[in-house]
């Protein structure tokens, strides 16, 4: 048999993550590889099992395709999400799809111990079974906080400064561990499973407790000098505004359009107190605002208007194709968005907007874990042996799954 | 004699370009490359003219240490600066220093003729002997507009609507042509030459008629989805700001701080008409700053807050290295760049700022003109054939350089 080159391999198991579904002539369109390596690569992996013939279409000329998919139980991945108040982990299979999931609210204002990460990760590979099991290739891992190249990580909302999170984890998962920071974590789900999948330069605009930005541009996210780029939380909106943010100065958007900061204004207009003040959230106030409630159209109103101009910054700089909001914000497609289109086409210079896609994320609040769990599959991809082990014969519990060689 | 890879040529004359003159060891340490393999290489190189020695560093140890330098007669690049008033050619010698240059007013509305740029590049060609002709290597072209695949420019300001630059002045010069957005210009020659040499993120800020930034992080300049990125001079710094930008809104950052805008804020605060107001400079603005006029200094504080302002949101975006600043504003040093500095610490997230680098541009008013001629360096490098004609045996007007072989 002629040998198969890592790179066929690689190319067409990346190609079939992103468009589930492909026939040879796709495949062979898309990577740019040689209809014959193509072929001997395709036999090679669905004899192994990595892959599966799910259907055929018949075209006109009577020749018949076959279209093939990746088999999501040929290898599996886990992803952690460090959020800093929850834990959450998940196991992913093959294709991105999270098989089983935990999470964990952390004490707040105590150091993290790291021995519950482990046990975490060992929660979810125990739904597998034993055979299963020898198919968990990598770990992958979202993290807040700055990272050293000697895997240290310091954060602060998780109590740490320099702790060796990725030799801790790989001695005790016994697999190869990735990390991410978060903001690269949610640009990268949405480019490798997200809305972003065909665009080559996204931004991703997070809305949670904290604002941040995650960008790619030509393809590569971008992290900045010190690994701090994407403060657009921190961008001065409104110099003369009277709210105060939480790093101490006025006007930044993170203090007009953050969640905490959403709820502060509604409860303020609405002139409410006490425990009414108390249990507001900020899907509360999307709702009001949704019902004809005046004060909560009005904060809505301001933070989709500030958005709109912080936006219209990032997209002057860097002429992105999409951009995808998510976290908090979910649920108000159709309250939010709206405001802040209008704002980004009345500020950002109108060429920039004409075709420029703006939409929520579909991949939910468990996006930051569908990254993680996605960056393990990446970089398993990129090294030869991880990506032979994702690719080698599988035995499923009920024996070999595609008995002998077809040819 | 065993053979010397394209790459520890590539790699010894990059970094002889950057650092100007380097001993052995210093190449070894940046390059990475073995130090045989330098040794090997600098020897062919010494032989055939490329590299000269200009001296010996006589360390304690008692052992001298050559010193090597680029010979800048061993290769010539052309640089085209088509700016859209005015046309600029220059011939570069092989370390970037301006050998001769050739600038011509263009009529004002008229299509750019592209018989003059192709005489022009004639022109600077034709102060070289014939012998030093033969080593002029490639041109490099700093465009406005867009270019797109084929090499066909729209640029408004030059009055093209897809015109195939590229194939017509390889045709009309006989060498490659090698294109680039004047923003990367100006950024690259930065990079290349300038005061981010050694800087892997760093800003370029040019403020002349319009206000643009060039940008590169990780090393790579960010041209954008539709190669439209760095429109900093259209973010909207004021939205309430009365000032009506080129573009239509109010509030960009344009309408407050480019050249003609100074200028006219200055004319209007100083109560000026007629000639007087007509005859108005921007330098003449920051010169009557520095004088203590009142008018001029309130203008130059205005706008020196703006550019802050704006800065400060790529600061927050990008995490840059350096943010170094050309065009109209490079006498401007003592008056413009603490107003500037001030307030983009007021405004960017301290993080970014504390050990930011913000200064003004080495390269004066040509930088766009030595982006090109650098721009056909670093192409030519990269491409073997051309690579092979910089480093081949050089015959000076008055014979062999380097007579035979030192072994």
């Amino acid at each position: 048999m002629a040998s198969i080159a890592d790179q066929w391999l690689r190319d067409i198991v990346r190609i079939l993550y992103q468009r589930r579904t492909l026939t040879r002539s796709d495949i062979v369109g898309v990577t740019g590889l040689n209809a014959a390596s193509v072929s001997l690569a395709l036999r090679h992996l669905l004899r192994n099992g990595t892959i599966l013939k799910v259907g055929e279409l018949q075209s006109n000329g009577g020749r018949r395709r076959e279209v093939f998919t990746l088999n999501g139980e040929a290898a599996y991945f886990v992803g952690v999400d460090l959020e800093g108040l929850r834990l959450r982990f998940a196991l992913s299979n093959c294709v991105g799809d999270i098989r089983y999931r935990w999470e964990e609210d952390l004490e707040f204002g105590q150091p993290l111990d790291i021995g519950k990460v482990v046990e975490g990760i060992r929660r979810v590979m125990r739904e597998l079974d034993p055979i299963q099991r020898e198919r968990v290739i990598a770990v992958g891992v979202s993290y807040p906080g700055l990272l050293d190249e000697e895997g240290r990580l310091t954060a602060f909302n998780l109590g740490w400064r320099g702790f060796p999170i990725r030799d801790e984890l790989a001695a005790a998962t016994d697999l190869p561990v990735f990390l991410e920071p978060d903001k690269h974590s949610c640009v990268l789900a949405e480019r490798w499973l997200g809305r972003a999948q065909n665009s080559k330069s996204g931004l991703f605009l997070i809305i949670e407790r904290g604002i941040g930005l995650g960008m790619f541009l030509e393809g590569k996210p971008i992290g900045g000098w010190h690994a701090m780029a994407g403060e657009l939380g921190h961008c001065k909106i409104d110099p003369d505004a009277p709210d105060v943010c939480g790093c101490g100065a006025r006007g930044c958007l993170e203090a007009i359009a953050s969640s905490p900061n959403i709820v502060r204004q509604y409860v303020e207009r609405a002139g409410l107190s006490g425990r009414a003040a108390a249990e507001v959230r900020v899907s509360d106030v999307f709702q009001r605002a949704r019902q004809g409630d005046a004060a909560a159209q009005a904060v809505v109103e301001r933070a989709g208007n500030a958005l709109g101009l912080a936006l219209s910054h990032a997209v002057n700089l860097l002429n992105p194709e999409i951009i995808v909001m998510g976290g908090d914000v979910l649920g108000a497609e159709d309250v939010l968005l709206p405001v802040v289109e209008a704002s980004l086409e009345r500020n950002a210079l109108p060429n920039l907007t004409q075709d420029l896609t703006i939409t929520m994320s579909g991949l939910g609040l468990d996006i930051r874990l569908k990254g993680a769990a996605s960056l393990a599959f990446r970089k398993s991809l990129e090294d030869s042996s991880l990506l032979k082990k994702m690719c080698s014969p599988l035995v499923m519990r009920y024996g070999p799954v595609a008995a002998r060689a077809t040819r």
